[in-house]
C-alpha cells in the first residue's frame, strides 16, 4: 500500500518565504504568523496522513453502492467523515457568522493540499460541499443563508452542484430540466442531471443540491438559466428536517477511478426548489464560483502527482536493481538502487520540479483570491481570472502526466493495482476533465480571458515578469539559470498573444487552433515565474543565516531543473501555434 | 460500447504504396500482390471487428480468476480462441514445415493490428505463443522442435515467457530461479516468476513454459543464464499429454487494465525442464526474440490509440455542442457537432496522424526483419536493431498518450467505464512498461545501439534521410511541406548524437541524462521521414490518376499536420539534451 506524508515544510515555504503572506496587506493576512500556520498544517497533514490516506485504497477498491436508493460509501468512510467535521476543517475560510473560522482562502488551500492528496475521492464531499457553501453564501437571500449555512460549514449537510445533463454539458443552453413556479414562491424542478459528484451517500443528514433549471417561457439558452436550492429532506421552518423531496438518485457511474466518490445520475421529479438569486441569472452565480472551484481542480492536479512522486521516491531508493554507469554506489550490496541511473533521475526530477512550482502557483492564485475578495481588488480579480484556466488546465494535464511517471519508476509493478500507483493516475485523470475539459480552458483563456477588459490583465502579467526580471538582473546568481531562460520563455509567450492579436476577428480558428499550446505555454511561464521566485527566496533565506540549508538549496537546484530542462518547451509550443489553423482545419469531416 | 473497424486501406497503402512489398527482393514478397494482400487483411479485419472486439468489454469487466488452480478466462474467450485458430491467424509466418503459412512477418504484423486494436488482451495469448514458436524454432533442437512447433504453431497449446522475478526484472543477473541437472539430462527447476502473461488459462490442453534460471555452479549475474521449455503436462514420446509438471500459478495479478489476459505468478518445484540450446547462453535466445517482440509492444500502442481514435472521431461527428466560430455549420440543429470546433480538430489530428505515421514505422521495420532474416542482410539488421527501441517506446509512450486524448473528447463520458475510452488507456498503459520499460529501451537506444559496429547504423540512418530529402528536392510539392522540416528535426538529431559521442566516455551521465528525449526526438524524426515517403506516395498515386483522390489528399493533409505541428517538438529535446547532466543529477539522494 502506498504511504503519505504531508508536505508541511514545503507548503510553509510557500507561504512564508516566497508569499510572506504576514506581511501582505489583506485583511486576515496578518494573522498568518509562522506559529500559527505551522501549527494548522501539521494538524492538517496528520489528519491526512493518519486518517485519509489509510481510506484511499479502501475507497477505490470497494467504491460506492447504490442499494434501494441508499448510496453506500466505502467501509471507514462516514467515521473519517465526523473527524474531518469534528477537526473544523471543513469550515477555515467560512463566515463566522455562520460557524466558519473567518481564515483567508490561502489557508484553507494550504490545508487542503495534504487532504487531497491522501484521499482525493473522499475530500470531494466536502469540496463540493463548500462550492454548495460559497454559492448560496455570495447569492442567496438572508433567510437561505439562516437556514442552510451554518449546516453546510458544518457538513452535518453536504452540498451538490447539478449542471451537466445527457446531452449537454459545456454548452448548457441545451438544458432541459425546467422549474415551474408555484403559488408560494417556490418552483417545482423536474429533470434529470448526470456527473453529480457526491450527489448521494450515506455521510450527512441533508443533501443541498444546486441545481440549474430552465424557468419556462424565459429566454432562450444560457441567458434562460437560473439557480435553485433543492435540498434532498425539506428543511422545516425551526431548521429540523421536513419531508423527503423529490429527487432520487437513479444510479452510480463505474468511473476510472475516484470510486470513493458517489458519482450519480439524479433524478429530479417535481422536486420543491428555491431560486437564488434573480430569475435567469442562474450562470452569474455559477460564474462566481467558477475561479475558486477550478482552482481546486488543479490542486488536484498536482496533489496527486505529490503523492505519486513520494511514492515513486520511496521505490527508487529502495529497488536494487543495475549499477551506477561512473561505478558501483553500493558495491556491498547486489545492485545498487536505481535512484543512481540518470534516466529515473531525470523522471524524478520532472516530478518534483512540477509539483513544487504547481503548489506555489496555486498558492499565489488562492492569495489572488483573498485580495480580489477581501480588498475589492480589480486588478488581482482580473488577474485570478486570467489565470485560472492555466491553474485548472495546466496542472491537471501535468498532474496527470506525472503521476504517469511515477507509476513508470515502478515497472511491472506500477501496473499492479495494489501498489497503488495505478489508483494516482486513475484518480488524477478526471481532472483533466471535469469543471470544464481542459480544451473549454484553454477556450477561455484564448477566446474570453486574454481580451478582458481590453487584454489589461494579460499586459500586467507580461509587466509584472518584466519587472521581476528587471529588477534582479543584477543578481549574477539569478541571471543565466533564472532570469535568462524566464525572459526566452515569456518572449515566446508574447509572440503567441501578439500572432492571436493580429488573426483575432479575421481569422478566430487561427487562435482558437492554438489555444491549448497556449495554456500549456502559459503554464510554463507561470511556473518558470514561480521558481525565480522561489530561487530567489531561498537564496535571501540563506543570506540570513537559515540553518536548513539543503533545504534551500535543493529548492535553487530543482529550479535550474525546471528552467533548463521544462522550460523549453514554450519554442516548441509557440513553433506550433504559429502554424495557424491552415493544417488543423485542412479536413473536410467527412475525410478524417 | 466503443466500436471497431479494421482500417483495411490504409494497411494496404503502407504494404502496396509506400512499401511497395510486391516488388521488393526479399524471398517470399512476390507473393504479396494487392489482391492476395487484400484478401488476407478483410479476412483479418472481419475476424477483429466480428469476433474478438465485442469481447474486449467482456474481458475487461470479467477478468481472469484462479480457481484450486485452474484459471477462467471470461466469456466466449475460448470459443473466439478456436475460431483464431481454425482461421489460421496463429500460423501465418511461420515455418511450413511445423504447419505455418510461410509468409513474411510484414504480413503476419499486418494482420495482426487490427486484432490488437480489437482485443489486445486476448491477442496476447497468441502473441506469447508466438514467441514461444521462435524461441524454440531459432535456438531448440530438432527434436524439440518436433515435439513443440507444430502445437504451438496452431495454439493448440500456448506459450509464455518466464524471465522476471519479485526482486528482479530489468537486472536478471539478480536471478535466483535454479535449474539442477539430472542423469537423464533434464533439469529440475525450482523459483517464482512473476508477471508472466497467459501463464495458466482453460483456453489450451497444454502450455509451454520458456523460462530463464541459473544451473548451480554456473558463471555470475547475466552470463549465467540458461533457456529451458517447461511444460504444464510433460509430453510423451508418441506426443500425447503426460504427467502434470510441477508448475502451478500462485495467484492472478488485479492489475491497472488488460483484464482479459491472464498475469500469472509462477511457482516452480523442481518441474522439469528441457534446456533450449546451450549452458548460460540463455539470454541469447532472449536477444534473438526481442526485436520481434518489442516492436510487437509498438504495435500494442500504436493499435489502441486508433481504437480510441476511431471511437473518439464517431463521438466528435454526433455530439452536438456549441456552434462553429465562424458561423454555425448546422444551423437547423441544436448545436453544432463538436468536430467544428478548432481544439477538438487539434486533438484529432495529433491522434490521427500519429497512429499512421506509426503505422508506416512499424510495418517498414517488420519488413527490415524480414530483409534481415530472410537476406542474411547485415545492414537491415542493424538498421531494425537500432529502430527497434524507438518503435517500441516512442509508439507506446504516444500511442497512450493519443488514448488519454481520445478519451478527453467524450469529456465526462470517457471517464465512465461503459463507454469504453477508459480501457483503451488503461490497456495501453502497460505497453509502456513490459518487455523492457520505456527508460530502458531509451538506455538501449543511447547507451549500446548507437555505437554499434561503430556507429554505422545510426550513420546509415541519417543517410536514408538525407538520399531522401536529395532526391526529392526539387518535388516542390514536397519541399516547404514536408522536405525543409524533416531537414531541420533530422539537423537536431544529429547534433543531440553528437553531443553524445563527444560526452561519451568521459561524462556518460551527459549522454543517459537525455537518452528519454534523443528516443523521442528519433522517434519524431521517423515518423517524419515516413510522412514524407507516404506524402510523395500519396502524390505519385494521384499522379498516376488514382480514382480515390480524397484518400490521398486526405493522406497528403494530414501529413502536412504532423510535419508543422508535431515535429517541431524535436527542437525542445535537443535543447533539454544539451544542458546535459548538471541540473539532473544535482541533488543528493538524500535531498530530494
Amino acid at each position: 500500500m502506498p504511504s503519505f506524508t504531508a508536505p508541511t515544510k514545503d507548503l510553509l515555504f510557500v507561504l512564508h518565504d516566497l508569499l510572506k503572506v504576514e506581511t501582505q496587506d489583506i485583511p486576515g493576512f496578518a494573522e498568518l504568523d509562522r506559529d500559527f500556520t505551522s501549527a494548522v498544517l501539521e494538524e492538517a497533514g496528520k489528519m491526512a496522513a493518519d486518517v485519509l490516506a489509510p481510506l484511499n485504497t479502501v475507497g477505490d477498491v470497494e467504491g460506492c453502492r447504490l442499494e434501494n436508493g441508499i448510496v453506500r460509501t466505502p467501509t471507514g468512510f462516514k467515521e473519517a467523515f465526523a473527524q474531518m467535521r469534528e477537526g473544523g476543517w471543513t469550515a477555515i475560510d467560512c463566515d463566522p457568522d455562520y460557524g466558519g473560522q473567518g481564515l483567508p482562502y490561502v489557508m484553507h488551500t494550504a490545508a487542503q493540499e495534504p487532504m487531497v492528496s491522501a484521499n482525493m475521492a473522499f475530500n470531494m464531499y466536502q469540496g463540493l460541499t463548500h462550492g454548495a457553501y460559497s454559492a448560496i453564501y455570495f447569492h442567496g437571500s438572508d433567510d437561505q443563508k439562516r437556514t442552510y449555512l451554518p449546516k453546510l460549514v458544518s457538513c452535518e449537510w453536504t452540498g451538490t452542484m447539478n449542471l451537466t445533463e445527457p446531452h449537454c454539458g459545456t454548452d448548457l443552453g441545451l438544458m432541459r430540466t425546467k422549474a415551474v413556479p408555484q403559488d408560494d414562491g417556490t418552483y417545482k424542478v423536474s429533470g434529470q442531471k448526470i456527473f453529480i459528484s457526491a450527489g448521494e451517500h450515506d455521510m450527512a443528514e441533508n443533501i443541498i443540491h444546486l441545481v440549474l433549471a430552465k424557468i419556462p417561457g424565459g429566454p432562450e439558452g444560457i441567458k434562460g438559466v437560473s439557480l435553485f436550492i433543492v435540498p434532498k429532506f425539506l428543511v422545516n421552518a425551526d431548521g429540523s428536517l421536513g419531508a423527503r423531496n423529490g429527487v432520487s438518485c437513479g444510479k452510480v457511474e463505474e468511473k476510472m477511478g475516484i470510486h470513493g466518490n458517489a458519482t450519480c445520475v439524479m433524478n429530479y421529479d417535481e422536486a420543491t426548489g428555491y431560486l437564488v438569486g434573480e430569475e435567469h441569472k442562474g450562470m452569474r452565480a455559477m460564474f462566481t464560483m467558477m475561479n475558486e472551484a477550478r482552482l481546486g481542480v488543479g490542486l488536484q492536479g498536482y496533489a496527486q502527482a505529490e503523492a505519486a512522486y513520494q511514492n515513486a521516491l520511496t521505490y527508487a531508493k529502495d529497488r536494487l536493481q543495475g549499477r551506477d554507469v561512473t561505478g558501483a554506489k553500493y558495491p556491498e550490496k547486489a545492485a545498487d538502487p536505481i535512484i543512481v541511473h540518470p534516466d529515473i533521475r531525470r523522471n524524478l526530477m520532472d516530478q518534483k520540479s512540477f509539483v513544487e512550482g504547481a503548489r506555489a502557483f496555486t498558492l499565489w492564485g488562492a492569495s489572488l483570491i483573498d485580495r480580489a475578495h477581501k480588498c475589492d481588488d480589480a486588478a488581482a480579480d482580473g488577474l485570478i481570472s486570467l489565470l485560472t484556466p492555466v491553474i485548472k488546465g495546466f496542472l491537471t494535464d501535468k498532474g496527470f502526466e506525472m503521476t504517469v511517471a511515477a507509476q513508470q519508476v515502478y515497472g511491472g509493478h506500477g501496473y499492479i493495482e495494489e501498489w497503488g500507483m495505478s489508483q494516482f493516475a486513475r484518480d488524477a485523470r478526471i481532472a483533466m476533465i471535469y469543471e470544464g475539459a481542459n480544451g473549454i480552458q484553454a477556450l477561455d483563456l484564448v477566446g474570453r480571458k486574454l481580451a478582458l477588459d481590453g487584454g489589461k490583465h494579460v499586459m500586467a502579467f507580461f509587466d509584472m515578469v518584466k519587472t521581476f526580471i528587471k529588477e534582479n538582473e543584477d543578481n549574477a546568481a539569478l541571471k543565466a539559470d533564472f532570469l535568462d531562460p524566464l525572459k526566452a520563455a515569456s518572449k515566446d509567450l508574447q509572440a503567441a498573444g501578439m500572432f492571436f492579436m493580429q488573426s483575432g476577428m479575421k481569422a478566430p480558428n487561427d487562435a482558437l487552433a492554438g489555444s491549448y499550446d497556449f495554456m500549456h505555454m502559459m503554464g510554463h511561464v507561470c511556473l518558470g515565474l514561480m521558481w525565480a521566485r522561489m530561487a530567489r527566496a531561498a537564496m535571501e533565506a540563506l543570506e540570513n543565516g537559515a540553518t536548513d540549508t539543503a533545504f534551500y538549496e535543493t529548492k535553487i537546484a530543482t529550479g535550474r531543473y525546471y528552467m533548463a530542462r521544462q522550460l523549453p518547451a514554450t519554442a516548441m509550443h509557440l513553433a506550433r501555434i504559429m502554424t495557424g489553423a491552415n493544417t488543423v482545419m485542412a479536413l473536410e469531416a467527412a475525410n478524417f
